[in-house]
């Protein structure tokens, strides 16, 4: 093996010269481990308990009052428009509410409404299977069908019978970015809407939704944006879109004047009209505290740190693997990955048994994946290095060989 | 006036007789108040604090680890099975997820599908308004349409045309209950199917669903299950229905085997078919706290003293109210009502406001209403008693009186 202590001092540097290095006081992160799943569960901001009592407070206080003096009721737009400054977006386009998977279903239903003589949802194969789900289940309810590709072949499928093109900005498996800009205008140039899930990109990487021109989008907020366990999820709709915009699943919330309790409904004339019923603030409440956190983050210096972080631990994997048969998968180039890596073997599974054993936590993604997300807010570069160095130890414990080799 | 000292008395008797009162020492209310709007928002139960911490702490220490176990994949289950207890629902039959607005979209779409030659949704004009622009949204998406008829003529409009009655088993406004026993019963004989939202009675007045044959049922969180600001919404689906039930808005938690990342949708064999996305665990988890409370009390005894309430808040109101014009609204006989009392006057907004300078919190509901909710588990005898002595003090401020007597 070619690994000397004096390595570990190059990513030591690395940190010390890291300019978002101040971040990761502010995260909880569990004790001696390395947290490499950020791309799934984001660690708890520090500021999520004050302000769960804060809340708590307020319900007991001023019980429902609190909706208007406490600006409950703003909530899911002020979270919303702190969300538009992670993804390129101006305020007043971004609501939170429900799921992600509900927020699609609304967004395609919508969309359909926008593109009523056309009857396809173009999507790659590759994309989150959940978000496959929601288009089925769309398209049984609208007589619509869902015409699935490769990621590859995206743009030259989109023709001008499709009605909304839906693609996840980055590939959940192989971390690659999809050419966003490219996809967006050739779904224009034929007449189609476009809906981007973002789950796997905002807080890492902006997709710059209204420069990029952007119809529609969702996304989730317990992965980068360490909104909590189930936290609500986002919908983005372009203001250009907004005023001819009926989705079906109208609430009292997306009402004009919500507590006139007219008998007919009438939309908001806002990004609200997207919102249903009522938000589960304590949830809300704690996406909102850690977007304080993940917001004060410039996009710009958040991305080149996760390009590095990549680059690092694509190269020392690349050089400390080699004859183990674990294979990196996804794009070579820096510039097309998100912030996550996966590392590709038969024996994933107990791989990540073995590394969570020794404080490294990835996640296992069936059959034979291994997932490591380097959320440059509080990963730092020797955890790169440590890591990469644990999972040496565990591939010699596991005698893992390359198989299939000449 | 003939208000005596001794009167109170009688109240603070029948409050020592309470076999309930000790649950109020379990809620956190606030101080030198009367809440009389458990039936809006529910104050918080005590260890809705503890239960918080817990929960950031399994966030923190096993991140999404804590969805096996810390059990918080089961928790829209196991929730839902303690509603389950309230309204008469054996286990198995309920889950947790969303808002009611998106629950309701989701059985009002699966009721039609199980009815795929019928084309009407039956409700009745006094039902909370946000069900129907539900009902409306699911009509427009699905080509069916929405027929409204009077609370009280909803029994006798059902035909062999109608898929759904959808109805609320107590009146937003007036508190009438329902006859949800005869109406399901009726429209089983013309072979529809029954929704009912419980939001106005579960945890004060049990629907029996599982004994009076109900279909399906939706209801909040955030009422008198005390679940706090926006807590997530239930569904109740029979189980003879489970297996051929299909609600288009299919995510990855309804299906049969979530972490496979299958691409085609398999829905779950259980009421866990209903879920969509990830539940927003924090509201979740104090609407479980909140539920464990709630659901110590014996449904029998929390009906008895409801109406022990609303009787004497009744009688006290028609003694002492007499000539300031605030009328008693809905159903003279106790039976027929659920746990709040409606008070119309033209000057009800300006009679809220001056309630609330002096402690007494009721609700305003546009145009002339004051509603009064008398939740069981912590309102006593003598808020009700000195509830109304407030009342008869503004009434007499404001200068109230009877217009339109001869």
């Amino acid at each position: 093996m070619s690994i000397t202590t004096s390595d570990r001092l190059l990513f030591e540097e690395l940190d010390a010269r890291d300019q978002l290095a101040n971040f990761r006081q502010q995260f909880e992160l569990p004790e001696r481990q390395i947290y490499l799943n950020g791309n799934s569960l984001g660690p708890p901001p520090r500021d999520v308990w004050p302000t769960m009592r804060r809340v708590l407070s307020e319900w007991r206080d001023d019980l429902n009052v609190s909706w208007f003096r406490h600006g409950w009721l703003d909530l899911p737009r002020l979270t919303g428009d702190l969300i538009g400054e992670l993804v390129g977006a101006a305020p007043g386009q971004v609501v939170i509410g429900d799921s992600t998977s509900v927020n699609l279903y609304k967004l395609l239903c919508g969309a359909h409404a926008l593109r009523p003589d056309r009857d396809i949802v173009l999507t790659h194969r590759e994309n989150f299977p959940s978000d496959l789900y929601v288009a089925e289940g769309v398209a049984r309810t609208l007589g619509k069908r869902v015409v699935l590709v490769d990621s590859d072949d995206l743009g030259d499928a989109i023709d001008d019978f499709v009605a909304v093109v839906m693609a996840s900005h980055v590939d959940y498996r192989t971390s690659a970015v999809l050419p966003l800009r490219d996809v967006t205008a050739t779904a224009h140039r034929h007449g189609a809407l476009v809906l981007w899930d973002l789950s796997h990109s905002a807080g890492v990487l902006s997709p710059d939704l209204d420069a990029n021109n952007v119809d529609l989008a969702v996304g989730c907020g317990y992965k980068y944006l360490s909104g909590g366990p189930g936290a609500p999820a986002y919908m983005y709709l372009a203001r250009r879109l907004i005023e001819n915009f009926d989705q079906p699943v109208t609430g009292w919330l997306g009402h004009r004047d919500p507590f006139a309790f007219d008998e007919v409904f009438a939309p908001d004339q806002s990004v609200g009209r997207l919102q249903t019923g009522c938000p589960p603030i304590l949830s809300v409440a704690a996406l909102h505290a850690a977007l304080r956190v993940v917001g004060a983050a410039p996009v710009d210096q958040v991305r080149a740190k996760s390009l590095a972080l990549t680059q690092q631990f694509v190269e020392l994997a690349e050089q400390e693997l080699a004859g183990t048969g674990i294979k990196l998968i996804g794009p070579r180039c820096a510039e097309h990955r998100g912030s996550h890596i996966s590392l590709r073997h038969p024996a994933a599974k107990r791989i990540v048994v073995e590394l969570a054993a020794r404080g490294v936590i990835v996640e296992y993604r069936a059959p034979d994946l291994l997932r490591c997300g380097l959320a440059p807010l509080y990963v730092r570069f020797v955890d790169v290095w440590d890591a990469i160095q644990v999972l040496v130890t565990v591939a010699e414990e596991l005698a893992l060989k390359e198989v299939n080799t000449p």
